[in-house]
């Protein structure tokens, strides 16, 4: 795990190698955050974000990829950094291939290039932020719906780089986040009570989300539908999760599941806001 | 694997004991049949298609059971075994799960109590037809489309009967009848490739089904979507398949994937209809 103590200062050093000009608020926002560090208080949830969203463009694109654009609200500064960095011209020929309806439209305000996984099936980056990581870089993702094509780009890319501040770091995925399932609209009853009884599943709460799918507070009397016209549910634990590859595996492998929002195997690196600055977490094993 | 040498004999008889009174033309076919089979001339596709549709409900299914009842011009007979014996009163406390409207529709013509999985997620017995299958009992199913409701079906029962005639029957799976695969819309181009490419799909020919999704031969020019709002591509094989379980798991394993008509593991016993009468052939390992 890498530490950097200099974190805010080096981003603002390399912000102002781009020639992207800083609006004076985000100017004010960056400097009076440097101080605050040096001060060693807490940044605000924001400022933590933007640096790691920052730090994950500024390490890992370079000219010429195909790039991932995740989906949230720490993913929205990688999009938003990127879009500098090509209207300045420090990157070039990238295409970019976004998660969501709101993250394509934000990338096309910023000009990004956008391309799709049907005419791009190799990324060589994807950069998104995760629900809960825990310490063998496993994910939950999904709280906002998303997870089927979240997980659709994201298991292509050569690198996947995960952005997130230190609160979604945790011993055992699970108690800290509800897990997202998304299932089919069929007998959704039945494959619900299947999946609370799978093994590794076992003492789960499993809630079918309704209302909105981007969230998981019930937020409507209807049941909430994703993008792909199916069903979710989600997952309340009470303890850890012990295998979460095995648990991913007897999900997938139910029938009435379309995907589920644990991403495992999947992380190259963990880029973590804390309030005594930034740290990188990589992967063990090389992630093929 | 047992040979009913006498089989139309013995389902005559099985039929005179129940209290139905089968039409005139019915008992005629069944008289020409015998007659038929004594001189060892081949009986039509139907009359076949008849005898083992009979001899799943006959032979497998008792007074009380969960029934799941499959699709297709084969289980058709197997429904209308049941509605006889339910209406002479040989069968009882019968509740049945249809896995297609086709089949729900049949069975409420013939007043067959029916229920779902949502309220019924264990079943005692589920009859259903194939597409091929191959010597250890691997079967590929969902040539009409549903294949995702008839295993969600058909997994939840405690024996799996498929009946077919011996046309079905194959060395290995694959050449004879392309595998369905159920897969989510978006970014399916994708998915089609990523399927193509996967270790035990090597060589095959993925073809996006195209008009109705209850028939795998093109008969529209809009993409083919099934009850569940997704895609079905087709997968052409030239060689026989040399490790179903193994492909069933990577299909499965395949983001984007919904579901596949790989039925590896399930079947109990198949009854198979030959020009030379029925046989049975029952899975080596018990099916839990």
């Amino acid at each position: 795990m890498r530490f950097f103590s200099a974190a805010l200062a080096s981003a603002l050093a390399a912000q102002k190698a781009a020639s992207f000009t800083p609006s004076a608020t985000f100017s004010g926002q960056r400097f009076s955050t440097t101080i605050k560090m040096a001060e060693k208080t807490a940044l605000s949830q924001d400022e933590l974000k933007k640096m790691v969203g920052y730090k994950a463009v500024d390490d890992y694109v370079k000219s010429g990829m195909v790039v991932g654009l995740g989906t949230g609200s720490t993913a929205y500064f990688a999009v938003e950094r990127l879009g500098q960095k090509l209207e300045s011209g420090e990157l070039k020929d990238i295409v970019a291939i976004p998660t969501s309806v709101r993250t394509k439209e934000q990338a096309e305000s910023l000009k990004i290039p956008l391309v799709t996984l049907d005419t791009h099936s190799k990324l060589d980056v994807a950069i998104d932020g995760a629900d809960e990581v825990d310490p063998d870089l496993n994910l939950v993702k999904g709280g906002g719906g998303a997870l089927l094509r979240e997980k659709m780009v994201e298991v292509c890319a050569e690198k996947f780089i995960v952005i997130v501040d230190e609160s979604k770091l945790c011993d055992g995925l699970g108690p800290g986040f509800p897990l997202p399932v998304e299932i089919t609209p069929f007998c959704h009853e039945h494959t619900i009570r299947t999946i609370a009884a799978l093994p590794s599943c076992a003492g789960c709460d499993a809630v079918l989300r309704m209302g909105s799918s981007s969230s998981n507070k019930p937020d409507g009397d209807e049941i909430a539908i994703t993008d792909n016209g199916n069903y979710i549910v989600d997952l309340h634990f009470a303890e850890a999760i012990k295998d979460a590859p095995k648990m991913a595996m007897e999900l997938k492998n139910t029938v009435g599941v379309v995907d589920h929002g644990l991403f495992c195997g999947m992380t190259t690196a963990v880029i973590i806001a804390g309030s005594d600055g930034i740290s990188v977490k990589e992967a063990k094993v090389p992630v093929v």
